[in-house]
């Protein structure tokens, strides 16, 4: 099939896009020489999973947890049948490597440790329908290429608060002194917690020679969010994971009596928040990103005090990296205009920072095509949530996503849904993917 | 003096003219026949009780602890050589009486107890300038009328949340029922505690008879807030207590990931906050009086999620009842509009509410030109704190306060102060005031 005649946008303008209408493909899917993929199967292994290493709340594979161990021996047991090499890199990510004529690997991903009480579908779908794939691939022969399926440890960052824990050690932004004395609710440190599981903190930066041969990678997930749902969309490509500016910002005015105090006199550090607050979403709408104020905090904090001091934290998150920097600036700019106005104090303090990760071009055509020969339309879309797939895009890997709708846009939650007709055409997807790229990394080779 | 030309103004004006110009008089005033008066006495009076009931954080004279007692028994020492009939009333207030020759009755007011680490002057300045004026009238041989100096009981409420305890008993409209199992943080009951003070819960109404024949009230109080200090004024007269509308307000929408969730597709219930705070700003300001957000909440309060629930406090409050009902419906209105912009639900709770007290028309212009005649100029403005004032004014007899300048605007804390001259002046105010309102009872009975 030829490449698509639609060109490349650019970054910004791809992400003001993100709700705009769908592309429509020519016609259905016809599965053609792919008869032995069967989605339905992994629907059912699915709930087979949710069965072993879920309970009433959602699931429980939080990484380094002997569930996570349950579901990850599990798997090696669907991996058995196939003509596959499995090993546990030194980041503790588990890969099933199926050899092809070419050294060169198609790499698909997933995860399957959840958040505690999560869903049955963020991460293991990516990895279970990876397994149908590989399967599918297997049943032919030796492919033309080589296949790997890679389940990452710990993308959750559940029990920790450090998340893209083994797809972070693979590309080599692990930093072991930064995470060795992070300790869960009981008090246990990191390096003691992954040492059962076979890991040893101050050798994961080995795992970056699974990156050798990788030519692309893969991954399917649920969008976690409310976009495709709204649109009545089964899938959509995802263009990057979103470069993230995360701050906290602090007023500070006078406390002063609700009774005494007249207007004029104030020196409301509140002011400061709900200006920047109104002003922030602005920015995000003319830029094309997403703004976000999550938590607010009053000073003395009491019904009858104006309030002294006011703490509210900023998430501001674009694929595209100077618009990520024009919205910081311009919100920083705000800000000190609003304290001027209210006559109050305000200081900044980093929490967090990321850049953004845009995907490979020729992948994303790929994977718009895929989507619309399975589903008849698809959707392009940038993803809010990171994951592993970020990690890999920073190592220069050509990396795609491909999501599939959420039901309520709901996810880290034991009411995280897809159908199973969005489910099975996911499946599909990613298998008509995996086949094109297989072909496009033996044309580069 | 003739009565000044000046017209009465409508509450809601007077309100308005909060932050105007001040009005000037003739002069200073000449102390005349007040030889006896001694406002250096007061002040030293004022440092002994600091000196005897406070400590490094403060004054603790909080109503029915040991040290309350104390400062009362030093109270009543202070007035055992006078000529007056001492006793305490069923509401646990102390009335020191000096009969007149006519039983109507000028009462001057104050409290003793304070909050934990609270001021040198706020309540006791008002009962110790109230003790000075009684010797100066007693020294000058038998009253027109009957002069009754009364130190409420527990104006404050620090320890069991009820403000107003004594002079909400005198006015009548205590609740004994609504304040028997209040608490203390040690888990005493209020009932309990006041027994050892000589109060029985169930008999406190009874000081509704020490109304009889009340003809006046006047009560001296630091201002409390930056009003007079912003203005350089040392003085000024009290219009009344301001209304209060104190209210909850919860927002409701839709918590979301920062992430996923593009703006058009939020349901951001911070945003109910931030609009109906600065709305109710202007509210304030167009009505001429105080709105107060104090406290905002948010859930789930994460740097990493849209707010799903947000709840804000507001407090309003006015001189006018007609501009409070105002300020109330438009806040309301201002609520429901922003709900509908924002998607988002909106909910109301009462928290309090209080009507407003206006002062006696006649006292206030006495008290203004009192002022003026000490200071040379005064300033009229509203009290946005409750006080004692307000339960008298309640029942009927005419009241009027005097406001004396407070630095920094401060109170309720160590550093609460004023200048030793206005403190003095603010004695001599008190004193020609009282001297004109015992003509005044006199002219009227």
């Amino acid at each position: 099939m030829a490449v698509s005649a639609m060109p490349l946008r650019s970054p910004i303008n791809i992400a003001k896009a993100w709700a705009r209408r769908p592309c429509y493909g020519s016609g259905r899917y016809n599965p053609g020489v792919s008869t032995s993929l069967n989605p339905e199967r992994t629907i059912a292994e699915l709930k087979e999973l949710r069965a072993l290493t879920g309970n009433a709340d959602g699931a429980q594979r939080v990484a380094f947890t002997d569930t996570w161990a349950t579901a990850r021996k599990w798997l090696r047991e669907k991996l058995a049948s196939l003509p596959v090499e499995v090993h546990q890199d030194a980041g503790g990510n588990l890969w099933a490597t199926l050899k092809g004529k070419s050294e060169k690997a198609l790499l698909i991903g997933g995860h399957m440790d959840s958040v505690p009480d999560g869903g049955w579908l963020d991460g293991c779908l990516n990895v279970l329908a990876g397994v149908e794939v590989l399967r599918r691939i297997a049943s032919e022969g030796t492919p033309p290429v080589t296949v790997r399926l890679v389940d990452w440890c710990d993308e959750e960052g559940a029990r920790f608060g450090r998340s893209l824990f083994g797809s972070s050690a693979f590309s080599g932004s692990l930093v072991a002194d930064e995470v060795r004395n992070l300790t869960d609710r009981a008090g246990t440190k990191l390096a003691d917690a992954i040492k059962p599981h076979g890991i040893d903190l101050d050798r994961t930066l080995d795992a970056r020679s699974e990156q050798k041969d990788a030519a692309a990678y893969l991954e399917l997930h649920i969008e976690q969010g409310p976009v495709l749902e709204s649109l009545r969309l089964p899938m959509g490509v995802v263009l990057g994971t979103f470069g993230v500016e995360r701050h906290q910002i602090t007023f500070t005015g006078q406390a002063a009596h609700s009774g005494s105090t007249p207007m004029a006199h104030r020196r409301d550090a509140l002011g400061g928040v709900s200006k920047l607050h109104l002003a922030i979403r602005d920015i995000a709408v003319t830029n094309g990103g997403v703004c976000t104020v999550g938590k607010v905090t009053t000073e003395p904090g009491i019904v009858t005090a104006v309030v002294g001091k006011a703490d509210m934290t900023l998430d501001q998150r674009h694929l595209d990296p100077a618009a990520l920097a024009m919205m910081y600036r311009q919100a920083q700019e705000a800000s000190h205009r609003i304290a001027g106005e209210e006559k109050i104090g305000v200081e900044w303090k980093k929490i967090w920072q990321i850049q953004p990760f845009p995907f490979h071009p020729e992948l994303i055509e790929m994977a718009d095509r895929a989507i619309q020969e399975v589903c008849g339309v698809s959707h392009r879309l940038p993803s809010g949530p990171l994951h592993d797939a970020a990690e890999v895009c920073r190592t220069g890997i050509p990396t795609v996503m491909l999501f599939v709708q959420s039901l309520y846009g709901i996810s880290h939650n034991k009411i995280e849904d897809t159908t199973e007709e969005h489910l099975a055409m996911s499946v599909r997807a990613l298998d008509r993917l995996a086949s094109e790229t297989m072909k496009w990394i033996a044309s580069r080779a």
